[in-house]
């Protein structure tokens, strides 16, 4: 496995194995790697020739007062994880590499990035999407990897790969979670042992909202109720959003129907955590029918 | 040369064309082809194996009140033109195979967008950044080609490579002349004769710019009063602005040095024009000391 920290660097090695014929396969991260992230290692790995993981913890997407200085880092595990899935490269630029002097770019994209973390996080998105147009020029993958943990960071990037016309396939994993139900993150390490319990709540009240679906409930508003109920009895959690939106365009849902997002963030002492769970409502609908 | 209308058929057409080892140039235009168009597609020939040529009125850059409806077109007239000059491919999309139902993406370059033409045209930047960042995803050429004759777009575009480290090289020709030295431009036909003769005070105050700074005029504003002056004398023209600024960074200049943009913008009638000059100051200098 090979380290770059330069650009031309990262770029040469990819340019290479492209003009052999080989196809690249891409995770960008901000490292401190869980199961969540070597799951999409592995899935690359399965589907391409070549895969390569960055490294970089982003500034331009944490807000003024938000946890950019005190985000876990831990580089050489980062690096033996990444080797021991098989990756061939990792990308782990410095702040200055990314964004010199005199920068002055950024990428956009408008309405889907306005509700759930979009809002709590003013500016999020837009660091977001400008790292990660950085980074795909940057890698030229033929396809990358995202968990479907940051669900509303996945509708973002696939409405960036499609509305410039990026040549490449978005794909999305699936959560990994702890085997209790918590969904892996990298900020879990800051939560105490009674947060990391009440944590729960969140994949919790997901399901509670799943199993209300299977068996009738079709009001968005109710789902997100039923929810909203569910934490507020964890003294622990302090909820920030519980949002019921339509797929992929993240328009509120009142009668569930088709793809269904339900999202929820809330702090645990000064951690956030956000979780997720998407519902298919004609395919349970039909299940209904037939018992 | 080939026509291609849609983002899959020009793709494959360059992908091809790559996969044999060709190099690309492309030349990204507005249509209506005059001399300064043929110039970047020849240049353009005459360094790339093959040259793409995109024509899209690109609604996103003009303002409310500005000429897209009105922007001159001879779709038949532009395919026949590049064919004389050797051109390859032609892309030629409509609006809504560039932006689709639910387009949601904006590039924007800050800073350098504020001065020139950013000022009086709020939007134009973000609009040009936009479908070039599109175009240049779609086309995936080795060199863009670019005239002077907008100098800020120039600038811009340039900027917006570099930061989003995008893998091409941006190439800039000097601006071509009509024989009286007024600078070509789409918009010209729009002139009637006695607009088109007063124009002419654009080319002729900047050539005066030029030898007062030849003779040792060395203040910024002093320069750009004189362009003022000469314009104020035509009664026919209706000054937008006259600066002079560094490059690369456009940033307004008290005491020219290294190298200085006089750039200008005034309206004949309805039809407003731009121009500008590059002056290498210290090259200028040195003359001066050796006579």
């Amino acid at each position: 496995m090979q380290i770059f920290k330069t650009i031309t660097g990262i770029r040469s090695f990819v340019k290479e194995a492209r003009q052999a014929g080989r196809t690249v396969g891409f995770v960008p991260t901000m490292g401190y790697f869980h199961e969540g992230h070597l799951t999409l290692m592995r899935q690359a790995k399965g589907e391409c020739d070549l895969v390569v993981v960055s490294i970089f913890v982003n500034p331009l997407q944490f807000g003024p007062r938000e946890d950019f200085a005190s985000y876990p880092r831990d580089f050489d595990r980062d690096v033996a994880l990444a080797r021991s899935t098989g990756v061939d490269a990792v990308f782990a630029p410095d702040t200055q590499e990314m964004y010199p002097e005199q920068y002055y770019t950024t990428v956009d994209v408008e309405k889907i990035t306005d509700p759930l973390c979009g809002r709590s996080r003013p500016g999020h998105f837009r660091g977001v999407t400008t790292v990660v147009a950085k980074l795909f020029n940057i890698v030229h993958p033929h396809r990358a990897y995202f968990g479907q943990k940051d669900a509303q960071q996945v509708v973002v990037i696939s409405r960036l790969v499609e509305d410039l016309n990026m040549d490449l396939t978005v794909v999305t994993v699936p959560i990994v979670r702890e085997p209790d139900g918590l969904a892996m993150s990298s900020r879990n390490v800051y939560l105490d042992p009674a947060d990391r319990k009440a944590a729960l709540v969140l994949c919790q009240s997901l399901r509670a909202a799943k199993e209300a679906m299977a068996s009738g409930v079709r009001e968005g508003p109710r789902l997100a109720g039923l929810v909203r109920e569910l934490i507020a009895k964890e003294p622990r959690a302090s909820l920030e959003y519980v949002e019921v939106l339509g797929l992929p365009d993240l328009i509120p849902c009142i009668n569930l129907k088709g793809r269904v997002l339900i999202a929820v963030a809330a702090r645990f002492g000064a951690t956030r955590l956000i979780d997720n769970t998407i519902l298919e409502v004609e395919a349970v609908s039909k299940i209904q029918i037939q018992t």
